[in-house]
């Protein structure tokens, strides 16, 4: 989803993907941000992503490309976004010894996002994220303590208290364990959404995710529409539904 | 306001009420989310109130609701909404007995926010909430520190120094001792909002709300319509007030 | 640009100005008022402004009128707002010893703002703030650790890992040092934004900010319009480079 043929940018610019992502590089860090950034001495290159909407959809690309290229998780930092909903945004920072390898990162990275957002949903008023690896990686256990080579499943709704339920309904469906929780003033940034991280076999994670998925889902749907990814929603103008 | 006549939604769903707020009730809470939640042994089922729109509107309901019914206010969290304002929507959860109780406290809750959301009003750029009790409960004490039993009123605008001169003005013009307060950094959750909690005899409680409300809504409205209740605001297309 | 002439306001309005901002005065602040917001003995009266839009356009003019007129920065507070962006708003309360202190301070002001608010940029997407002061005065330093009476610069964009690019690229460029920043979780309230105060040489540290400008502008076009100032900021109904 790059716009590369229609816009004069800059040679950091690698692409762009949904949720309002742009990828970036720099080659060569700058010492003094190098200091303020806390980059570690050994990685003269940086690899950067950053979206309005979206955390999970984000955090699993990542993930994906950190399995799959030689970078490190730095940064990782979840503004109070999502547009009109009340979610994360993200900034994400990848350490790499060479720019070539930053590079490809962040390309992997954009692909994957432009499939995972697939997972993002809206409607009129509510908002869920709802994400399933086989295989955690580095980037899921440093952010959500997601146990490393394990199947791992992130749950989040908004309005916050529609994810309590979901969450409820799904680790009764299903033998996992959570390993991550936020509520809006617990490990996250006063966003209305609570999340929980659930560690397991990959069928028990699939299907606690999938039951979480169609509870909050039902809940969400009293406020307007089904949800939608974020990739299809489309509002519709006056609804009886809509407050 | 429910909709259960339009929806397919789970047996947790109770109803709907102004602000996009919904309510619900897990009748046996799971023991892992138990644990996560810090829910105390005695209570088997929670009511769970959340809304997109509003803290105080929903914070007096549940406190007329923890009055009539058996429940006790075990969360209340602030998120940062009110959708396109910079003011707060609410997590709220109740402990209970049994799932009657549970139900009935968030039935009652939502009637009342239907009723109390008359109180949260708007422009095109500003919001406030202004609200009186003449007798604080339980959960007013716990969320505001309110003295139990006695008037208690609720003064919120934004954007954040209207709140300061429309608090000035109410606690001049009546003998009310200010027992509460936010700013973005304290207290709140960097909403673009002050707050003060004031309580004192029933009288002078009202007065001072009443005067904060027409002060701030003097200053509201410079920046667009005179504010009006969220149950009737209508945006104006132009207006050569709106910058 | 007040609305004087249209509104019926109170003693404290003295106007408003870009970026939904209100300027007041409180002639006499209320003594229960003055210790809940920690007001100095020796300030009767207050000065406040506040806005929905803008952190830095309002602090480079609080800045000019605390060297102008006899007047204390008391509170500096960023709400998370920008309206639809995720930047900050803001919450400033000047101490003066008598009113016509505190009013001059807000009218200057509230003038330098509609003039700064030029530097408040947008698109459908993105947004930044670029300021330059040959002199930097009490107030800089004191909220941004800007050296007193040094040239100082104000890098600002969203999201987050665009400005990281636009920091970087700038202090490459010109010989400046970092002397405050923050990204959504340091220093910052959980908005999409980096932010790094720069200071040195005058033709350095402008030369550091236009750098930033050019680099930031470039990155944020990639997801619509080139980034105009929210004063003339006009969104297209449909665009082939919006997602």
């Amino acid at each position: 989803m790059s716009h590369t043929e229609f816009t004069t940018t800059t040679n950091e610019f690698i692409g762009t993907a949904a949720g309002h992502t742009i990828g970036m590089v720099i080659p060569n860090i700058d010492p003094e941000v190098r200091t303020l950034l806390k980059i570690p001495e050994q990685y003269s290159s940086l690899g950067i992503l950053t979206s309005r909407t979206g955390a999970a959809a984000q955090a699993f690309s990542v993930d994906e490309a950190a399995k799959a290229c030689n970078v490190e998780l730095l940064i990782f930092e979840l503004p109070r976004d999502t547009e009109g909903y009340s979610g994360h945004g993200n900034l994400i920072v990848l350490g790499a010894y060479d720019v070539s390898d930053a590079r490809r990162a962040v390309e992997v990275a954009l692909t994957l996002i432009d499939e995972k957002a697939e997972r993002i949903y809206i409607n009129e008023v509510g908002h869920m994220e709802m994400h399933v690896t086989a295989n955690a990686g580095p980037v899921l256990h440093q952010i959500f303590d997601a146990p490393l080579g394990k199947a791992f499943g992130f749950i989040c709704a908004g309005p916050a208290g529609i994810a309590i339920v979901a969450a409820d309904t799904a680790v009764k469906s299903s033998p996992v364990d959570i390993v991550w929780y936020g509520t809006p003033s617990i490990n996250l940034s006063r966003t209305n959404e609570v999340i929980i991280g659930v560690s397991g076999d990959y069928g028990a994670v699939k299907k606690a995710v999938d039951t979480a998925y169609e509870k909050a889902s039902a809940l969400i749907e009293v406020f307007g529409q089904k949800p939608a990814s974020i990739l299809h929603f489309k509002p519709i103008e006056s609804t009886d539904k809509a407050e």
